[in-house]
């Protein structure tokens, strides 16, 4: 009886109409959340929108707590059905509280659109599936931040606290140089005034910096292409391989004819 | 006899000495607006250069009247066509008023030029044409930028209205930042004195935003570079394979002859 | 007799010898034009320094018209040649006088080393190479800025003269809004608040110049490395139908050998 | 005996137990010197962390020490070794002052890391290895730049001394502006209010600057690109190879036994 309750459920759940219905209050429920912006808005409609909001986490925890029912732990291995229980449990906090911070952590919902939208789960598959390939480039960066960052704590944190006042300050800064942005009129030049020689820490680190950036974005470039390159080879491969089958299958067949008659010649003689 | 008409006419519209003229007036129409904008030009000449513009703009009208007039439903299927139709329509309204943002939109016209120009028109085809590759990371962008619109109208708002004051404002503030344009010295350290580890905020934005961007740009290379390389590949599986198919030729021209040699070697056996 | 001097001298001026002395007192006049930036060294040596440079624009003046004497009309048709001439040609003018923007101009000379060393020639080469195949996205360009000079002017010339106030000005504007420097702290946040909706404006020009500067990059990389894969493609099939063929070779060769005995077969029958 | 003891201490110190010792300590060494930054900290627990300090520099100094007794002559000739020497020769200088210049320096000695770390090491390498490629684009553009310093000097200093007041500061500036960092708000702008038409001293600066450094980036993308096509391209042609071979083996296998069988026939004739 359970087992046909649960088949039925299965059934029902992976529906493409329950799915669109589900991708559909997700988007109702961004809007919704947009909407409390605007607060001529929420003077006149907030009870009916927070009605709304209560009605679709409703439908989201049930949702969820349905699919574990049926999948038990088999639903912890998918990585998209845990995404899913996060960004609702998450979600449930806020509806305790009515602190700003907690209202804005609501729109995280709309996260679930990245597994709702097929499409857009493959991206962010493909975009986390390149990761890995700039995870050293990555350890390497820090490294350099964190020399970096010392080295401009102890040069520079008394006269500059503003930028390089702690560990976390320099930190900060050094993301910012790397981006460009203002590092040389509001951070280089006033120190440079300060401290002499100083421009030869930020134009190395500028240099270091975006080289090794650079190799993120190529690794990511080569890898990928390389891929779809191989891909393309093994096929051309595989067709010229028929190709020459094909026509050393009618050699190999005139041969035998040949064979055959010559045996036959040599055993009438 | 309207036939005829229409059949001279048609050959008129598409002769290469008419789409010349039709070129040279539209680069004559821009650089007459161009002119407009020094003043001492306008004081001086203004009567001539209208009456130039009107007679341009006359010209532009019978010409897309006639081919109307002779493709009728054909000439709304050809997409630049329409589009010579919007742009010249748009242009026809300014003609009506004097005020100022209407005279600026009568410089669309030069937009004219990517259709008549071959060179710039496959360009443009070939730029829309890499658009769709890109269509579902605009998606994944827009939810990006919609999440951190409405956490950061949530969480900054009240202290920040120049920046966050509402959610366009914020969706203009969040693609300044993607820009990297003073992100951090006139928005984010002004922010971090008011909210604490609004840092994180910022941060992830940015390497989000610049990640997915960069994977927008890869996914355009990949997929210019890998139609290339296909085509390529292509064509050189097509020569190998006839190099291989006309020397296998000449295997099968022995073969065959060796074979009729042995036939007749049995039958005069 | 004239003709050997000619040849004397030919072979003088094409030795490695005196090319590389060319290249010396190339790199040797721009340490001296360098050297004339520091103030306290032109007190003392600036005699000595403006002997040396008139020594050395006499010897390039000297190579250049042995150069004509000897090639007469085929020196002009060798660009690189042609880029010497006009070269040491702008650089005889401020000889003459003492201007600060004449002086500036003799350091245009040590261009000449683009020509000198081999290796940059190539490079420079090969830049200019890429250049074509960017032509028409760079008109392209010109039209988008074109039109949104002219509307910009239109649009923000009263309120905001310093960035719009002409046709040149704005053209200047909209550079520095491509290279995304300031564009919104300094140019878009302010005429936002006299004008609305023009957001609009520089939000569409951005994308619309990021755009096609993307596709100016993606041509010169897709065309480099379409023309290597292609050059490796056809290596390639070279050595496979140099393989094929030798393959080949050996099966003809024993049909050869077969179709012999066979018809020797058939004579004695 | 001396050589036992040589014998063992090589073992020793190239066993993977005794690097990932090393690892470990110099990990601990930059977390040290990076709690020294935090103020609290470093009053309380100064004695420990000094002790510390000096106890890993100590281990740092014996293991190099004991590498050049073993490997003497054979330890310069390694790339990676000497980088350790000098990495921890300058260590030890700041262990001798106590200006905070010196302390700076000891966390270089975290520069280790990317020898201990084979991945580390590989990326290092390969970022290396595609430095000769863009070595002579540098040499171009070293030349770009002297000439737009030598020119911005001689046409700027005596107004804006702080940009271009020498050839340093043109330098620097240079940079800045390749940057694209308030290249035109802090730097440009303010210039063409006092000289006129500077404007395309700046405009073609960037141009240059920014499309020769595209090409560095292109060289190495396109460098790296071919390697990894043309590794695919002969792996794919020497499978292609081995298929045609045994195609053509059992093509031979069966010509032989023919020829075999005929010169029989001829034999018994």
């Amino acid at each position: 009886m359970i087992k046909f309750v649960e088949h039925i459920l299965k059934n029902f759940l992976e529906s493409p109409r329950f799915q669109n219905f589900i991708t559909f209050i997700i988007i109702l429920n961004s809007i919704l959340i947009g909407l409390e912006t605007y607060p001529e808005m929420m003077k006149e409609y907030e009870p009916i929108i927070d009605t709304f909001d209560m009605v679709i986490l409703v439908c989201f925890t049930i949702e969820i707590a349905l699919k574990i029912f049926i999948f038990r732990r088999k639903f912890f291995t998918n990585g998209w059905d845990v995404f899913d229980f996060f960004v609702i449990g998450i979600s449930i906090l806020p509806a305790a509280g009515s602190f700003s911070i907690f209202r804005a952590l609501r729109i995280i919902r709309t996260l679930r659109l990245l597994k709702s939208l097929p499409k857009l789960r493959l991206i962010i598959e493909s975009l986390l599936h390149s990761l890995p390939s700039i995870g050293w480039i990555v350890v390497l960066l820090t490294i350099v931040y964190y020399i970096y960052a010392v080295v401009g704590y102890n040069l520079f944190a008394p006269l500059y606290p503003e930028y390089f006042g702690s560990l976390h300050k320099a930190f900060f800064t050094l993301f910012q140089i790397m981006t460009l942005e203002s590092w040389s009129s509001a951070i280089a030049r006033p120190i440079m005034d300060g401290v002499p020689y100083s421009a030869v820490y930020f134009v190395t680190f500028i240099l270091i910096a975006t080289y090794t950036t650079l190799n993120v974005f190529i690794a990511i470039v080569v890898n990928t292409m390389n891929q779809l390159a191989l891909k393309g080879m093994h096929e051309e491969e595989e067709q010229m391989k028929q190709f020459m089958a094909a026509q050393h299958k009618v050699l190999n067949q005139k041969l035998d004819k040949l064979q055959k008659e010559v045996t036959s010649l040599k055993e009438n003689q």
